[in-house]
């Protein structure tokens, strides 16, 4: 397999959980800097011009949350999903989705505003909200979604994963990780994580 | 099961993977003109304050990507989902997180822009931009992502119904659904569906 991926992108929680399962993939990077996502040969990979994408035997697959069960049911013996109970794998994909199309969508409303207006006073009006946002958003996240030790209680799985990759954004969000000691206390023990460690050196590593 | 719903809302996607699935539910109707959604009583079943949540034996499972996976789980003879091809299943996973956290966000751009900014020129702003963006990814839609007959080729799944419900949020977005003529004629053999035509009457009956 092939996985497209970019520093500080959301592509780092799919490679973690690739890491995870111990899957055998070659890494790509793409630079951002000069808008590589966006290059022809690129758009030939994910037409939508982002990050994570996962070249399978098969086809492509792009959406994080899809890379991770994918990447869950592939390896069932490493138990990164509740994949015969289907409660529990709502209850997985509940938490999943709204990371992806909540939370993360109020972090980009920082960063990436230009998506959804031109005129730069909108821009900045987007950025100004997105403390509070992430705080309500963390806030339903820490006195309930969050079960302990992990999202879906005794059970770790990818949603573990994508929890730290997004709980990391806060601080450059304006909003304080240890507002929210459940979310603060499950970051500190994802970070003691062998496969957490490896990518993330792999992010931080110059291009 | 409970199922809440309101009208105008994508409630109506989940809505109909229960009817296609058989399921015994009572469909509850919140009032969202008196903002029943942030009544205490319903931010007991679904903190967020948002449709749909589905009520289980086993607890409350909301965000339609997970309901509507959990329904064809539920009732795999009525084969809603590609469940036991991991690679199907992740490119089903694929388009209906597409919908979640890109279709659907850049739609709430028109109705719901006070979500990421409090000043009005800021969200008339959001406003001016939406026919554009429901534009380009329904343009990723038409060109790549719909296969045919269905989305994901020969076998119909939860991803029809979701494109269906949101394919007819283009006409009060500015964007006329003939421009892709193949979504175009996806939504009209989704109208002849029996499950699709008794949700949509219960959507415009009076409260």
């Amino acid at each position: 397999m092939i996985f497209y991926y970019a520093p500080k992108t959301i592509a780092v929680t799919a490679h973690i959980a690739l890491e995870e399962a111990g899957a055998k993939y070659e890494a790509r990077r793409l630079n951002f800097a000069v808008t590589e996502q966006r290059s022809n040969n690129y758009l030939k990979v994910n037409p939508k011009g982002r990050v994570p994408a996962l070249v399978t035997d098969e086809g492509i697959i792009t959406e994080t949350p899809a890379i991770l069960v994918y990447v869950a049911q592939l390896f069932p013996e490493r138990k990164l999903a509740p994949l015969n109970n289907p409660f529990q794998f709502a209850k997985m994909q509940e938490f999943n989705c709204y990371l992806c199309a909540t939370v993360h969508v109020a972090h980009a409303h920082r960063v990436r505003g230009a998506r959804w207006a031109d005129d730069p006073a909108a821009i900045e009006a987007m950025k100004k909200k997105v403390p509070q946002n992430m705080s309500d958003y963390f806030r339903l996240i820490e006195d309930g979604m969050l079960q302990t030790p992990w999202v879906l209680g005794a059970n770790y799985s990818v949603a573990d994963i994508y929890l730290y990759s997004v709980s990391q954004w806060l601080e450059g969000d304006g909003v304080d990780i240890n507002d929210f000691p459940r979310v603060a206390e499950h970051a500190r023990r994802m970070q003691e994580n062998a496969s957490v460690k490896k990518v993330l050196a792999l992010y931080q590593a110059p291009a």
